[in-house]
């Protein structure tokens, strides 16, 4: 690694306080299972989402609502683990480009977990051509940090 | 399983809607999954409290407050998971009492969701002797609940 990402991460770990984050993690191995966990998750929820927007599924407000919910908030967690150095070996499709870039994957972590919660917002709303509109941008930056972030 | 058994999940399909939300999982295996994924991050978030509660780590309101709050929302996710007809075999430790006493396990994990929620409470409340004594009303309520619903 670079010497200036070193000295950029080491910024972001006392800005934002990510070195106690990490932490909390007794080994690499843990941090791994742990954003697999949440990524695992995201998904079914996210699936189970899919199915309404893609008409495979009846709409049902309130269990449209509470996948929403969950992603929304699980959406929040997976972040430090994907941070905690030398997590990017092994058994993991983490990209070393989130070491090298770490402003940019926060600020994708960050648009991620604010489409998310838009996306709870307008299941709440029941309105379901904003539903499908927002469930759609949530797809893209899926999709936009995975290009960036994850293993090809 | 017993026919009075069989009535009563049949019973609590109809009126809890269970059936739909067994059948959010393709098969067996991802409801397994989707349970010790929910499991293993709860017991993350709950070591990281046990640390502070236990003294071995320092009182961060916020960063208690926001496991609290994880573990809130992580503790409504995991139970029809766990009732997935046929998931007691193979490589879990869930105990087939699950079938045989839905009743009971269904109020155990209400138990479990009250109890984690009251805790995200006095999380906020940032009294810390207040969160220590619910803090070890959860752990009572995992305990009581793995001794009836987890294999020895």
């Amino acid at each position: 690694m670079k010497s200036i990402a070193k000295v950029t991460i080491f910024v972001l770990f006392v800005v934002f306080g990510f070195g106690a984050a990490y932490a909390q993690f007794a080994k690499p191995e843990e941090a791994v299972k742990y954003r697999k966990s949440v990524m695992f998750l995201i998904v079914q929820h996210f699936k189970r989402m899919g199915a309404v927007v893609q008409g495979k599924a009846n709409y049902d407000k309130d269990a449209f609502s509470a996948n929403a919910a969950a992603v929304e908030m699980l959406a929040t967690l997976p972040w430090d683990a994907m941070m905690a150095p030398g997590t990017d070996k092994g058994d993991t499709t983490l990209n070393s480009a989130v070491f090298d870039k770490p402003a940019q994957f926060k600020k994708a972590a960050e648009s991620f977990e604010t489409a998310t919660a838009m996306l709870a917002g307008k299941a709440k709303g029941g309105d379901l051509n904003a539903i499908k509109a927002q469930f759609g941008k949530v797809a893209q930056n899926c999709k936009s940090c995975h290009t960036n972030f994850r293993k090809k």
